[in-house]
């Protein structure tokens, strides 16, 4: 576009950027993001999830770049060598980005990491509620008040997808780039919402930083693969498929009614909850709340 | 099941059939589909469309053995030798189950075929429209209640996911097994909405007649192909997804609400239209209404 050397070629919008540009491209896309589904509110104090992947690196840059503040935090999930490599690389993108990282481990605040207990249970069925446990519990024990996460357009299309293949109507009432704050509850925040896999692997590596690019050990054939994976085969005949899919859904997201749901909280740790314990207590058996030690 | 050689392996539900159990199953199945959704009221005349198709030929056998009385319908689209071959092997199909066929032929009434006129669309594109209007036109004027189609699982589930990937809500809220009967509109039914593709192939073989197997030679890689590969990738791995994902869609249909539309009299043949003239009038420039010839 400006003479300097093509870097990428977009197929959607179809245009040929070289580094500088693409970075400004990606970087305008959240940006606009965030206005638009006003994620970020003055005086906002925002939390990245930062799991040492790509997605959440691609969170921080950008939000970095585009001079938000914010701080990070790290989930160590006890998943042996894995979690050792992403705690790493976590730590390292902190440096590069100079920002305040928060590290919790899971092993220390339950006794055991993913896959440790229970065995029984494919370890990705609880995975997920305990890392949004635990980053809610720290965002609201810590004062944040909205949590960045780097789901992705490739994330929430394959979710909504398999949303609509099973009419969970429950999760389609309430799907989207924003979860809003509520009583103990962070707002979540998802400034990639706009951007493919593809998008975002090619806008970290403009930077000198490196990330996880070995899969979790657990990882095993999910749905959610397999619907990212045709989703694509739809998206290489139409470019553009995923982003109208997402957003001709928000414009129509209304027509999804939840029942209503009252929120208890939770006898063990207080936090919301739709019966008496939550599922985080009730999993790993906590006899009292998680305490985060101290911002360190 | 009985102890008989399997003739086939069914996934969803699982089980082993052999010819005649498999015969069966079919025909209870389209039993219960029309059962099911009304399809077929006492004193109904019932039109089957019969294009010469495998699945056109489904709904003719099965509507036989099942005891419906019903004629059949084929309309020539004047597509050189891929029509012939079609009108031949319909004749044959009807000739095999000993029902009436009427055939209308598309270059008498219009004075061309599908892709000769206005090569600058592509002829998918109007064809399905031609199809429908002529269908339902031959079935208003000669007094048949209800239409029967060879739509099956595969087309209305990827018909669905196209019209979720695009959030075509006008079609979303009035898509499924029934076409209700209106002004000058005759109702529009399928008999196959719960069966697959593949358990249709296998129905049509276990008797002594022909269809036609060969693509029509406009067919090229539409979207509704691309839907359907996919599905069929994503019921592989989870048999019975087609399935339950049109049924979740028929539970929660009324979510969707079209517009309020009110139909107008095309002003050259009296047609239900939007407009003042009807998209087949006004594609094939008719000066005045087609008119079939009588019975024959």
């Amino acid at each position: 576009m400006c003479g300097a050397e093509a870097y990428i070629m977009l197929k959607n919008p179809k245009m040929a950027l070289c580094k500088e540009h693409y970075r400004e491209f990606v970087e305008r896309k959240v940006e606009r993001t965030i206005k638009r589904y006003h994620m970020i509110k003055e005086n906002s104090k925002i939390l990245v999830a930062l799991s040492g992947g790509k997605d959440a690196l691609a969170v921080a840059l950008s939000l970095k770049n585009l001079g938000y503040e914010f701080e990070c935090l790290h989930i160590n999930l006890g998943i042996g060598k894995y979690s050792e490599l992403s705690e790493n690389k976590a730590k390292k993108q902190c440096e590069y980005i100079n920002k305040n990282l928060h590290v919790v481990y899971l092993k220390e605040l339950v006794g055991a990491g993913i896959g440790e207990r229970r065995k029984n249970r494919a370890p990705c069925s609880y995975c997920g509620m305990t890392k949004r446990y635990l980053m809610n519990k720290f965002a609201v024990d810590m004062g944040f008040d909205a949590i960045a996460t780097g789901h992705n357009l490739d994330d929430e299309s394959a979710f909504l997808l398999g949303n609509l293949l099973h009419w969970n109507v429950d999760y389609l009432s309430r799907q989207g780039p924003v979860l809003p704050k509520g009583e103990r509850m962070a707002a979540r925040i998802k400034p990639l919402y706009e951007l493919t896999n593809e998008q975002i692997e090619m806008y970290v590596k403009l930077f000198p930083v490196d990330c996880v690019s070995e899969k979790c050990p657990h990882a095993k054939g999910a749905n959610s693969i397999l619907y990212a994976k045709v989703l694509n085969e739809i998206e290489t005949k139409s470019p553009g498929t995923k982003l109208n899919f997402v957003n001709g859904y928000l414009k129509n997201r209304d027509v999804f009614k939840a029942e209503e749901i009252k929120l208890n909280k939770c006898k063990i740790c207080g936090m919301p909850t739709l019966g008496d314990i939550c599922s985080f207590c009730r999993f790993w058996n906590m006899k009292e709340e998680v305490k985060f030690k101290e911002l360190r």
